[in-house]
């Protein structure tokens, strides 16, 4: 057992600040991992504020993590003392259910361990996530981060990163289709960087004029502004996919017949209950909306490969530990271009 | 051109009455079709009333038509008088969009012409539809009935048979699955005869215990009461595909935790705006909502083929035409098991 400064929040109203946890000592097939950087995710917040009714008080929050070794168990022959490896959203699952045969340990039937405030052996019984000097994690969920890979804009890969990463590839996004992200924030920045370099003719759809310029930096194509009827009615039927980044309620149904038929709308805000739906332009084009949740293990490591052949982090602010509730002020009016990541080596002593 | 009796409605709060409309002369490419039976749908409703807001008086509905070759355009050869014809929801398309050439003429990216209220070269500048003694169909939208097949019963396969046939074969409906029919009505007892002949385990889904026994009648293996919340939670996860065919605003997510991983629930009523949207379901299990729009000629072909080999048609109740009016009102209860057809040849003169 080793005790480890760390960052919690200890009630939904109350601030971050400084904490002490206990780690458990590595096992056989644990990896003991130094924390370096640590992005910040809004799912964070939901939890430092309780906003979904389970959060589990002391919360460390934390699941976009970049570090590197610092003790391997004994059973662990494929990792080496100081590489940089990254955690994600999940550091258990069942490992024999459909879904984690099949690699997607994120659709669990048994249900994943969350990277924080899951049922765990550490002290208080509940997993402490990132925002520590450090973690230790089951080797099976352990990634690796590519050498070339700036480690700190790498951190947000393993949220941001694989959510929109993952249905891309489901959806099958290649050269030749045309795709549309919806909302530029942590998600969609991230969208457009991942479509583009698959290949397909991106668009960014937004309601802000504003954002254009810096789409098109990201590498959009072209940008459709959706409060523009007649730029949104040249559009109908032109986008074999859309991915849906808006993390707050909406109409969904007003975006369908941008699709082409057969096309489909991957959610991947946990938004609800939001405004009506309308079959319409679901039946008039046998379209879909679909929802996707982060990516299996398999298919995380698959994106930071990618990532390292194609050169893509996060764009990110870095701050110290100590701006971590500033920071939640202003994810909260979306004033960050794209992601926060704390630097907890320099900051977190 | 030729004069022939049939009942239209001619105003939204109107009976349907006898009426005549003139037909076209059959072209080269045309086929000429003495109407035998015509099955009622919502749709006919929905469009005598006006409640769609795009009704041409005076409109003779009906897109459930199975009949005889009265005659035959001089470039078909591949009919013989007499022979027993059928024709579904359209009469028209493009033929040269992708939909088109993908034999997805219901999805026509030009727009599909409907079997009645659509542009047309007949009277009236619109298409007139089944509850009429005869009518003139391009061949390409005329599909042929198998000789084992009630032609009564028939009828409403090329409406209610499609609409159901189509999303189990495209989300590719077999031995091995289970597939929930939601709501049993025209369609839903349609959908459950489809489901159980491609082999899936069959489970009619429903807030009424009165139906249970009616649909282990018409071949559903099992029966979940909606409204049991001890045996929808039993069943949690455990379909491949569910087929909503509920014609009314309705709380879809609901439904979406009954699905597998990666499942689709399919929508084939009209409807809308309904109840809110939580995309949390669909996100935690990858599952999607998605509509489909009857079939194409092809597919409609196929399906007729089908129930040929399988000796399906639908539950009716036949009714002459006097009786169309007292017909919907009781469609407007429920109160049908499960399509009414109309005898066109034995109360149309």
């Amino acid at each position: 057992m080793s005790t480890v400064s760390c960052y919690a929040a200890h009630a939904a109203d109350a601030p971050l600040v400084p904490h002490h946890i206990t780690r458990r000592e590595p096992g056989a097939q644990d990896v003991h991992i130094d924390i370096e950087f640590c992005g910040v995710c809004h799912t964070d917040i939901h939890y430092a504020k309780n906003d979904w009714g389970r959060s589990n008080y002391p919360i460390v929050p934390g699941h976009e993590i970049v570090g590197t070794v610092k003790a391997l168990g004994a059973a662990v022959n494929d990792l080496r003392i100081g590489q940089r490896v990254a955690v994600g959203c999940f550091v258990g699952s069942c490992h024999h259910c459909s879904s984690c045969e099949a690699d997607m340990e994120q659709y669990c039937l048994a249900g994943f361990t969350a990277t924080y405030n899951s049922p765990s052996p550490d002290e208080g019984g509940v997993t402490y996530g990132g925002y520590s000097k450090s973690i230790v994690v089951d080797r099976h969920f352990v990634l690796t981060v590519p050498d070339n890979l700036d480690p700190a804009g790498a951190a947000p890969l393993l949220c941001a990163g694989i959510t929109t990463y993952s249905p891309l590839k489901h959806w099958g996004v290649k050269a030749g289709m045309t795709v549309g992200v919806i909302g530029l924030g942590g998600l969609g920045h991230m969208g457009i960087k991942f479509a583009r370099a698959m290949g397909a003719h991106t668009v960014m759809i937004t309601n802000s004029a504003h954002k254009a310029a810096d789409a098109k930096r990201l590498g959009a194509d072209d940008v459709l502004l959706f409060t523009d009827a007649e730029a949104v009615a040249k559009h109908a039927g032109t986008f074999d996919f859309l991915l849906n980044t808006i993390p707050a309620p909406h109409d969904v149904t007003s975006y369908m017949n941008l699709l082409k038929v057969d096309g489909t709308m991957c959610i991947v805000g946990s938004i609800g209950p939001t405004s009506d739906l309308n079959s319409r332009p679901l039946i008039f084009g046998r379209r879909s909306i679909a929802g996707s949740l982060v990516g299996g293990i398999k298919e995380t490591q698959e994106m930071l490969d990618f990532c390292g052949k194609h050169q893509i982090v996060s764009d990110i602010e870095v701050i110290k530990i100590d701006d971590i509730n500033q920071a939640y002020e202003r994810m909260q009016t979306s004033d960050v271009k794209y992601r926060f990541v704390i630097d907890i080596a320099r900051s977190l002593s």
